[in-house]
């Protein structure tokens, strides 16, 4: 069985868990933080139990890191790592804005460009986003890229919840510029939808998201077309540790990069 | 007929007539400034059009305020007016973003607060959202509220889209301390979703929002049990203009409320 047949499966085994949950007050039930730092709620717990009992049913022999349960060893003999946010925007799910995902990926060594298999799935629509290293990105059984031509109106992630006042000053200009930018609540899910053309850029600078929260994203939108770069316009890596907090700006092609990244205050 | 089965009738005829269009080449075609001044795309003209087509089949006795083909008179002695947003969130329509819907109301004088019945469709997923004068809010046929309880991650929906430095300035520490500011881009959508009790406070003080975009949301957001303010902290009124331009802040409670406004910078 391949990898990334693998994490499909697992990520179709949270959908299924999950459907009739999100929004209701079940949902919302506390089970203390997990190792990402947040509060895990019922309907993360529910998520990673989905994935970790599929990855033992079928002996798949990896590390997982997962945001809630931390470092779970599934073999002795690992043939790599499985990176996972069960639920991607949980205030979203929590609350039932109907925009979260499940985020899955595989790495074969302890750092982010070392991903080979990256699933993302809406768990509102079951649309399921998914890329093989080398092999391309698609969404369901269509291959995806991301906006090829000069879009009609440009679409820009930016999230600054929680942002400091720095920030917020240094990423001012982009907001004057931009009629259309967007924060959905769901990082991954909004990679994915970057890699299906429906955003150009999208900048996150706070350093706060963990390499869980996108580790898939990352390869949807590389095999997408697209680029992801750090703070230091390098293409972005890291390690694959909880503590590890990452910045990037995704882009679909140098000329809106350099557009964006001329209007961010230095 | 009742003037909310008229407008719940005409968003339906949109929904009917945009569904298989959102996200295609064909939405986006250019059909040069409509009244509120933003170009027309043709998946606005095609949703106007069923509203309009529809009004005039039944002989509805109003004047048509609509976002695209500004004031019409659909008689010599109107009821009053229908105030359309055919299509809000334009933007998401034509990229694709599931994120975008029809805005109907009506109101009986020159002023939105005489606004008597309001219809958002979520243009995505069907569901509609109405509310008349009185009589409380309802999604699909069931009742909705603002979230009255604390809620476990409070969503703060923000619109900062083309804000200038100032505002930028003044909004600041709201996105400091909120991990969860949301800006999904379809105003009367996302007012429909805070009546429904899903997000708890939402702020837009660009100075750019037309009637067109609100009048139905902020029924909604009233009969489901919030309220819309002015930059005053007064009840928001206006005249039914094209050229008037609204900024407005909705919480669910005056205890969320205080806590927001304490945290905008004068």
């Amino acid at each position: 069985m391949q990898v990334i047949e693998v994490l499909r499966e697992a990520s179709k085994q949270v959908y299924q868990s999950v459907k009739n949950l999100a929004g209701t007050e079940d949902a919302a039930g506390d089970f203390g933080r997990g190792a990402g730092g947040d509060i895990s709620r019922r309907i993360d717990i529910v998520a990673e139990k989905a994935v970790l009992d599929y990855l033992k049913k079928i002996n798949f022999q990896c590390v997982v890191l997962g945001e809630e349960c931390g470092r779970v060893e599934l073999s002795d003999n690992p043939k790599g790592f499985v990176i996972m946010d069960a639920i991607d925007g949980s205030a979203n799910a929590v609350r039932g804005i109907p925009f979260f995902c499940c985020s899955l990926a595989f790495a074969t060594d302890n750092k982010l460009s070392s991903v080979t298999d990256g699933v993302v799935t809406d768990l509102h629509s079951g649309d399921m986003y998914w890329a093989t290293k080398g092999k391309g990105a698609f969404m369901n059984e269509k291959r995806i890229y991301v906006q090829k031509s000069p879009p009609i109106y440009k679409i820009i992630g930016v999230n600054v919840s929680g942002s400091s006042p720095e920030l917020i000053k240094k990423l001012q200009p982009v907001f004057k510029s931009s009629n259309h930018t967007r924060h959905l609540g769901a990082n991954a899910l909004e990679l994915a939808m970057f890699a299906r053309g429906l955003i150009d850029v999208y900048i996150d600078l706070r350093e706060k998201i963990r390499v869980t929260d996108m580790a898939a994203g990352y390869l949807l939108v590389n095999e997408a077309g697209g680029f992801v770069l750090d703070p230091d316009l390098k293409p972005l890596d890291s390690d694959l540790g909880f503590e590890t907090k990452l910045s990037f700006i995704a882009a679909t092609n140098k000329k809106i990069l350099d557009e964006i990244v001329s209007q961010i205050k230095k």
